[in-house]
């Protein structure tokens, strides 16, 4: 062995420990989420803490950082497997050690007590019971963002925690034209005078048909059962217990077809993401995924570019009525086709549409970079978050539970994790876009109810390399292009001005 | 705070820390054998080893063996729960140093290897395959008694690690009488010409009715579901993830009742004695229950002395009637009762009955002691496990599948485990009777389906003081006696003496 080889031994052995115990970790909070019994919290607590604890002891062990600076200096070949395993080593134990200790329990426990305040200041529309919990934890944040350290604006510190590379300043220039065009367009649909009615999908639908239907979904998706399950929650989510073990829920609402419907769609893109980590990275620094953009780019690519496309309804919906005749027999697949596709300026962003979905998200960003660049007061923040609303999607919170407290996000210090859902809808298209090029056979396959080429193109072109590039190398790679809100709009302009006719 | 004060409280500190990481290794084994999907397997196996490597690193800490040693230098009082602290962390971490690491690898991977060729020789009925495997396997576990230490006779130092301060010498005593006896009443069951019959058992049972009726029963003794929960596995057990977090499991069988009915009065049983350790122990090494004997103690009290009684059923039948009034309807109790405590001479000790059972766990004593001590090879062993039948039940087994073969505990190297069973059943009715003589009430109320008298006495007698006395101490301090079979022989005579009209 090379003095490299042997360094890169070393790494490697002591990372492989991290993982198992940060899977460990994922099992815990797994079973916190579906089946704990209720009285087990406060020691599931202390047992999550502690496994906490281990891991950070060995992040943080002087031996794993001396592996780290000598392969940084061996001089690997820029773009080898070893020179990312190392720059993601080097990213773990920067997070693990940059903060002080004080620091990051100063933020835990504000996090735990803003989030209670916040809780009840949304159920009593009270902002101002909220609002110095809300400052000390901006406060906090910027303390963060100065121990992390960057180049530009305290925000790219936070921000890049889950977007590796991006920056608040290509945010803007990405998110500026989006906002413009997509202003216009809700603005045009709204002048469309077509009304399209939703009421079919707000009929009584027996839940455990909406599951069959579901999982057969998904499972048609490619998901894979033999290294995941389904199971139910109030809050659907898709949690990796490693990549050999990726399990997502739902929750089925007996009035409402789209949780359940659109909901596993989306949990089964994030999951079918991990699933596809090539087994080589088993237990190293490059068996995550990449950046919640690029999570979020698979979610919403099999939820919305499959899932609420015309073609993919060819086919399934049949399926659909046959599993619900009584409520479906007598809709036409157009008509249902255009109710899972409404759109409606809402003051609820989880329950948004295609079109105006990013524009709360980017409302938050603006709202956020101002906070943590101090050019935003939180007593100026409820006021500039309803002129935004009114300015955006013409329509102003009645309250401030519809508006500023909706989100827990930035009760637990949540900063800069917002525009990654913009990221994911921005790169969904693209990815699909460049799929469909190499594939132009796709929407055929999906009209048949086929999604292998779509889901192989995946596995080779994201899923596959986890965490081996930054995302906008991996994009580049995959669609030959940068982050671009282009083919977003153009695709939005076409499926929408198709669906409300405009001009 | 004194010099012990400040031992203890580092003593403490590291022993909670190990008691969080065996209970989070505690919920990856539960959803083991649970929910994780298939493919996760080896996976998950990784991620115990790892958990298990670190605890051990805890355990081996010099500097706790420190904080111990010094705590024993302290002339603690004998019986002060600090004594005791100090006592159980002694065994825990004896058993993590004493044995060589080279030993516990070569146990890990022989049981791992017999366990697999055991499982194709019962299917195929061959001892022959297995015998060099057992023969390696209990040439490991004489070396790990000569590791651990004995006085005597090297089987205590193996049964020790599941009965604190038993030996073979103890067992001997008490089993010779039982053995004799049990044998006689067999006998005299066999000879008394009453023939039950227990079809009633083996009809259709909806499964779903099953469990509704289990569950009822179980929360009716004082399980919590608040601290626990109620699944489906093949293979039922009850498993603590923590005191206050206690699960136990149940197989459904459709054309049969008891495994759905009393398995779960079982595990429920075990599940009880977690539940109700006292909190004053959490995080310390005295939040675990003392002996597998007085586990097996509860599991036995609840499912024989309790669900197996006619005053239970008087309560019970009519409710267990109007679920299965198809089934029931026509059937009087004391034919059903009759139906449940059925006696019969059988080759497989899992289906043995109350009075038969004790034996098929004797004769396994004998042949490990003889094993371990050196007076019994391997060769010999099919010829004396029939030999021992034909004496004890009057039937040989037609084959070793149905013989020496029928049990996984060799395989995996579980010596000085199944006596355990019987010290169970025999501490069940000293302690049910220490209650009753309390609580003459006793029987009306389980009559009554009111159970909070009997778990009362148990909590306070029992279940609270988790791993503060040795077992034999506990016995003590619970009835006033030492271990013996006389209670449970007298019962067995009274009980089946009714049943069969003995003389």
């Amino acid at each position: 062995m090379t003095d490299n080889d042997q360094l890169l031994r070393g790494l490697l052995d002591r990372t492989a420990v991290i993982s198992d115990l940060s899977q460990a970790h994922a099992v815990l909070s797994w079973d916190e989420n579906t089946y704990m019994p209720p009285g087990a919290a406060e020691a599931r607590g202390q047992q999550m803490a502690t496994l906490e604890t281990v891991t950070h002891e060995r992040l943080t062990d002087p031996v794993l950082g001396e592996l780290v600076e000598g392969l940084e200096a061996a001089g690997l070949p820029d773009d080898s497997v070893e020179a990312a395993t190392v720059r993601q080593a080097r990213r773990d134990i920067d997070r693990a050690t940059k903060l002080p200790v004080e620091l990051v329990e100063a933020l835990g426990k504000h996090a735990a007590r803003a989030r209670a305040v916040w809780a009840r200041a949304r159920q009593e529309q009270d902002f101002a019971t909220f609002a110095p919990e809300l400052e000390r934890m901006v406060e906090l944040k910027r303390q963060e963002a100065e121990a992390l350290g960057y180049d530009d604006h305290p925000y790219d510190a936070l921000h890049d925690l889950y977007e590796p590379g991006s920056t608040a300043a290509r945010l803007r220039a990405v998110f500026d034209p989006l906002r413009r065009e997509t202003v216009e367009l809700v603005r045009a649909i709204g002048e469309s005078g077509r009304a399209i009615d939703d009421g079919v999908l707000r009929q009584a639908y027996d839940e455990a048909d909406q599951e069959r239907f579901a999982l057969d979904t998904v499972t048609a998706f490619g998901y894979d059962l033999e290294h995941g399950r389904l199971d139910r929650t109030v809050h659907p989510f898709a949690m990796a217990l490693g990549m050999h073990d990726v399990r997502i829920t739902t929750r089925y609402q007996g009035h409402y077809l789209n949780a359940a419907l659109f909901g596993t769609m989306h949990e089964a893109g994030h999951a079918l993401y991990e699933q596809g980590i090539s087994s080589d990275y088993y237990r190293t620094p490059l068996e995550s995924t990449v950046s919640l953009g690029v999570h979020e780019s698979q979610s919403r690519l099999w939820e919305n570019l499959v899932g609420r496309s015309h073609a993919f309804w060819e086919g399934a919906y049949p399926r659909l009525q046959r599993t619900f005749p009584g409520q479906l027999r007598a809709m036409p697949l157009d008509d249902f086709y255009a109710a899972i596709n409404r759109v409606e300026p809402s003051f609820i962003r989880v329950e948004a549409d295609e079109v105006t979905y990013n524009l709360h998200v980017m409302l938050r960003f603006e709202l956020e970079l101002g906070l943590i660049g101090g050019d935003l007061t939180v007593r100026d923040l409820p006021a500039a978050w309803n002129d935004f609303m009114t300015d955006a999607l013409g329509i102003t919170p009645p309250n401030d539970a519809l508006g500023v407290l909706q989100d827990v996000h930035w009760s637990i210090g949540l900063f800069g994790y917002f525009p990654t859902y913009t990221l994911g809808n921005l790169m969904s298209v693209q990815l699909f876009e460049a799929a469909l090029a190499a594939h132009p056979e796709l929407p055929r396959e999906i009209r048949g109810g086929h999604f292998a080429t779509l889901l192989g193109w995946l596995r080779e072109n994201v899923h596959r390399h986890g965490a081996r590039y930054l995302p906008a190398d991996l994009l580049k790679r995959a669609t030959g292009s940068d982050l671009d809100a282009a083919p977003y709009l153009a695709y939005l302009r076409r499926k929408y001005a198709a669906l409300y006719r405009l001009g």
